[in-house]
Parts: C-alpha cells; structure tokens; sequence
C-alpha cells in the first residue's frame, strides 16, 4: 500500500481554498492532510501529535473525525475531477466539496506512536455529491470507519 | 442560556482520564472543553482558534466534530452521574465514556469569530449507553447537529 502520497489533490486547491485547519498547504497550524489515488481506492495517512491524546496510548477520536472529513472532502473531489477527465498533477484545478455530513464508529482503541491511513471507496451517489466509505488502519488494524457525503461547494460559499 | 459553565464534569475526572485533547484539564494543547447541565440539557461552550479555518470565515467541520464528541461523552457522564445521585461539584469521581459512534450534519456554514455553544439531550438506551443529542449554534443560528453514543468506558482501557 501506499506509504506516501505523492500527488495529492489538496496540492492542487487554490490558494481560497487551503487555508482549513485539517488539509490547507496554507494554513501553518494545521495538519496539512494529503489524499491521493491509490488505484481504485483513495488514501491518507497521518501521524497523530503527541498531544492528540484521549486516554494516554490512544489517538484523540476527534483527530479520527477530522481526518475521515478531510479524507472524505477530498476523496470527493479526486473522483469527480478523475470523472472529469483529470488526475492531481496534470494543472488543472480540481472541483471543490464542502462535508454535509460526516459518520464515525470507533471499532477500537487506536494506538498513538503509529502513523494512521485512511482508505476510502468513492460512491457517486448524485452528480455534485459523492458518498465516501473510509476504513482508519493503525498498522494492520482497522480501529475506526466512516462515511462522509461531500457535496460540490456552492458557489456562495467562495464569495465571502 | 448559560454562557459560562460553572461545575463541568471533566473538572472531575481523575488525572488519568484528563489528558484528552478535547476536554482533558491536563493536556496543554487542547482545547479543555467544558461541559455542564444548563437545567435537563447540557452545555459547552468553545470559542473556536484563529487558525480553525475551513475556509476563511468559517470553522473547521473537524473542531466542529471534536466539540460535538466531547460534549457527547460529558453529557453522557453528567447523566449517568446525576442517576447516581450525583452533581459535578459534590466531590464524587463521576463515571468515564468512550465514544461508540459519531454522527454530524452540518447544516450551513459556521461562522467564526463567534463562541459556540453545544447544547445537548441525554438519552438513556441502556444501563451502560447513552445517546447524546446535539445542537450546536453560532450566536442564534443552529449550524450543526449531531448525536454521539457514548458507553461506559471498559475496564481494560483504563489499565493501559
């Protein structure tokens, strides 16, 4: 599997568009998650701070939340530019999503000290949103899954 | 609507369960989110970073997320312990909640520069799980729901 993303869609968002805490190239504080292809599936992978802490050992549920909505967001936007035609890297700016809702089951406690991947299956499920079911794996084990529905950004929302 | 939570429940917990980068008293970077009973809901109130952008001028969906789970998991314990005869305050260690599951609809943008307040409803749907219904507003407007179902946390998780 896939280690590092080399060609990540959110390297290709302009520049509005990256500033979120979770996967902005812009925005220095935040996680700066990346999401690439791996062939029919997408991925993410990240290693937890040492302060994303629920008990101690564990990674914060929260940090999970995030990068499945970040993964989601993005996964949507790889498939819908892939749709289109396009793969991150070629120059052509991809269409952007925003998350209408987000799902998580925490299946078990997720070990801290790991880097996490986040592996998602992207189901179109109208022509401006997609449904994306993602697998959160530690090492070898699955410790959370979920499903985010993007929907492509209304063109308000990059007025303001 | 109480704008200020006075006795939180994680105030409560011990120091082995305050190290959560959400609520924990204990950890530096977090966000030390607070929750308490406003009459029969419950409370949190969290003014988001500067840098908890999704795009500028709005929060994160992630720290949306993150305060939706906190909350969830303190509702659940301020309801299993005022069950037990109990109020945060009163001197008594409540019990501690894992989350189960997560689920969040984001219903318009979330504007920053505005505290949130989550404001929660406490389902029992057994002994040892709760569901914790919750709105979260910006000033008047309801710009996420979200329910998490929180269990009694296991005894082994607490021996790690």
């Amino acid at each position: 599997m896939t280690e590092k993303v080399v060609h990540a869609i959110q390297d290709e968002y302009p520049d509005d568009f990256s500033h979120c805490y979770g996967c902005g190239r812009l925005n220095d504080e935040g996680y700066h998650l990346r999401t690439g292809w791996d062939g029919k599936q997408t991925v993410t992978v990240y290693s937890p701070r040492p302060e994303h802490t629920a008990i101690p050992g564990f990674v914060y549920g929260g940090l999970i939340a995030s990068l499945i909505d970040c993964h989601g967001t993005g996964s949507a936007s790889l498939a819908l530019h892939r749709k289109n035609g396009h793969e991150p890297g070629d120059g052509v700016e991809p269409p952007r999503f925003v998350t209408a809702s987000l799902e998580v089951k925490f299946v078990k406690p997720t070990p801290k000290e790991v880097p996490l991947k986040a592996i998602g299956t992207v189901e179109e499920v109208h022509p401006k949103k997609f449904k994306v079911h993602t697998e959160v794996f530690a090492g070898d084990e699955c410790c959370a899954k979920g499903e985010v529905v993007a929907a492509v950004m209304p063109a308000t929302f990059a007025q303001k």
